[in-house]
């Protein structure tokens, strides 16, 4: 089985207050493909320029993850630029060039059209919706969105959301979505639009997990020193598609979740130890479980 | 056994978006007092005016409260009025008039001062010092502070630490306290000040618990709706000093700890659900129970 991640690739520069890195690889999609490569087998969709460095395309090569469905198109790549405060929470967006994205219409070659679980990672929901017109029935479907697209493109968004089985978003994004201001009640309203479940991120306090019957919280995993939070939200969702394909075409229960979201929450503080995906390319199985084991002794009693 | 709480009792009006509500009991010993009394034997040491309406003091009494060193002077209770904004996180405070409470040189009758177990609830840290002069050796002290201390009165808090065996205070005021912008840095710094643990409360988003081998850390309880949360760091730091006495007299260890922030956390979230000490006076030992199997429910994996 397999799962396709959907989303954008981009060449970003970031700068935090004591360093500043440029055309670094980024975008929703390449984290997220890259996190969900560690447990299932990912097919990306997505489109680069002719820009695009080989060494980045090398990267996907390394973690298996199927290309078929990257478009090569002329022209440059996707770049963002952002800047972190202090705080590290706080990002401020200073350039945004679509380049070649600016046109992006996903189409899927025919073997990533029965691909059984699919992330819609972050991007416009008109394109996330053009996916999901070209898939034969997935078994489950995810998708993450951002502040951005409920202030411009909400009537796409709420018409997505009966199509999905789970939503994740950050908080804000819930509140600012569903107008309630209580995390509980934006989960319900949001569940009522369509997915049965949603998982509302909550930065370095962690997420909450909801369905019609049970709700999920953990802690995020503590960090020392965060480095550049960039991509901690799409390896969030990547890791938490990709851990779908883990159990082998079972029924995706709220105690699968549980277990994706834990695995989602580690995954997610890796990224935000380096920049670019630096924190995740050369993870070992044994780093991953060091630190579930970890996260497991703090939150128990 | 017995816990000593020592702190402010003030009647206080609250002004939350939907309702205002006048001269209600409150202040940090009142809360704490009365969480505590739901897990141990309760002393507690403050001062009153001769204004103190007796309804207030009938329910120290209901709730068994040793009031020995319940201090009532001539002239007026201490009072406060703050106001909250829509999101109920943030609050202003309006007035401060700290009548009796501006002379006030806590005096501990002769059989407060062998006490095991103290809480130096939220006043002036050289208060808290004049209370631990007075005391005979407690097995374990726990203070609760505030950022106004940490602006007007930083050395003798940070001569207060040493004497503690578990400080608590806010994700704000730690950063603000310790300079260390991260929490686990800023406990480890509190701790290198003094005090063996450390209990960083997070508000919503739960509490970080620190020794020098060990941390723990629990989401907050969810609530879906705040009525008003004045005191419910203080009912944290009383329910956690309470629980102190459950014990028997036994080592007061990490496991014991987390077991007192669990218990501490659900406290808290019952003050939130009403004005002044409403949410706590008429709980049962099934309520309390209840809400701890549901908190274990949502975070266990």
């Amino acid at each position: 089985m397999s799962v396709l991640v959907v989303g954008s690739i981009a060449l970003d520069d970031v700068a935090t207050p004591s360093t500043q890195r440029k055309n670094l690889l980024g975008g929703s999609a390449s984290y997220a493909s890259v996190a969900a490569s560690f447990f299932g087998d990912v097919r990306l969709v997505g489109i680069v320029g002719t820009d695009f460095p080989e060494n980045h395309r090398s990267l996907f090569e390394k973690h298996n993850i199927d290309l078929t469905g990257l478009e090569v198109a002329e022209g440059k790549t996707f770049r963002w630029s952002g800047e972190y405060e202090a705080n590290m929470n706080n990002r401020r967006t200073i350039t945004v060039d679509l380049n070649v994205f600016e046109h992006f219409s996903p189409k899927l070659p025919q073997p990533c059209r029965d691909t059984p679980y699919v992330l819609l990672g972050n991007i416009a929901p008109e394109l996330q919706i053009e996916v999901l017109d070209q898939m034969e029935e997935p078994c489950f479907v995810v998708a993450d969105t951002m502040d951005l697209w409920i202030e411009i493109a909400q009537p796409k968004l709420l018409e997505l959301l009966p199509r999905l089985n789970l939503l994740i978003l950050n908080d804000s994004e819930a509140v600012q979505l569903s107008g309630e201001p209580n995390l509980l009640a934006a989960a319900r309203w949001l569940r009522s639009r369509g997915p049965e479940f949603v998982a509302i991120k909550k930065g370095e306090h962690g997420c909450y997990l909801s369905s019609r019957d049970r709700e999920f919280i953990t802690p995020a995993y503590p960090l020392e020193s965060v480095v550049d939070p960039t991509g901690a939200g799409d390896t969030f969702a990547g890791t938490l598609a990709g851990y779908l394909d883990t159990i082998g075409g079972g029924e995706i229960s709220f105690d699968v979740l549980k277990t994706a979201v834990i695995e989602s929450t580690v995954m997610a503080s890796f990224t935000c130890e380096d920049f670019s995906l630096n924190g995740l390319t050369n993870l070992s199985k044994e780093d991953i479980q060091k630190r579930k084991d970890h996260l497991r002794a703090l939150t128990s009693y």
